[in-house]
């Protein structure tokens, strides 16, 4: 991980997992955690900033939504194209 | 379905199914179509945005994107709670 303050939400742990992630990042002094999530982990990804803001760090708000198609190479060398989102968490004003 | 310009995303159907309804309706002449789905669902609605704004209508933008946590009854009377994503499909300026 090049960026500290991306939380890469997978398929294989459940969202409290990510949650106590980036409930870390905050707690260690980032302003802004960025969630980031292909494919069916994307649900998770939601549920982890929701159950964030709700529960957790209930000064937080969700600041931006991006989502994408991105292109991955499969390895017989062919193309698929797998949706992404970018959730990016800071404090509210 | 109260509200004509909105697609309902869930897990029995395809992507694909979703995208055709969308498409449907601004040819019907909807100036913006809104994608709702709930848990699992929420990624077949953001996969449904990106294949309808890349491959088939490609002067559509997502305009907004929203997410909420959502409080359901259960059959016994107890309470879950559900992430919920709406996804605002139009034209770009």
């Amino acid at each position: 991980m090049t960026d500290d303050n991306t939380v890469y939400v997978g398929n294989k742990k459940d969202a409290m997992s990510y949650v106590m992630a980036v409930t870390t990042q905050f707690n260690k002094g980032s302003e802004e955690v960025v969630l980031k999530a292909r494919g069916g982990a994307i649900s998770r990804a939601v549920d982890t900033a929701e159950i964030t803001k709700n529960r957790f760090l209930q000064n937080l708000e969700i600041l931006d939504i991006t989502t994408e198609m991105e292109e991955l190479e499969n390895e017989d060398g062919s193309n698929s194209n797998v949706s992404a989102i970018s959730i990016t968490l800071g404090e509210s004003n």
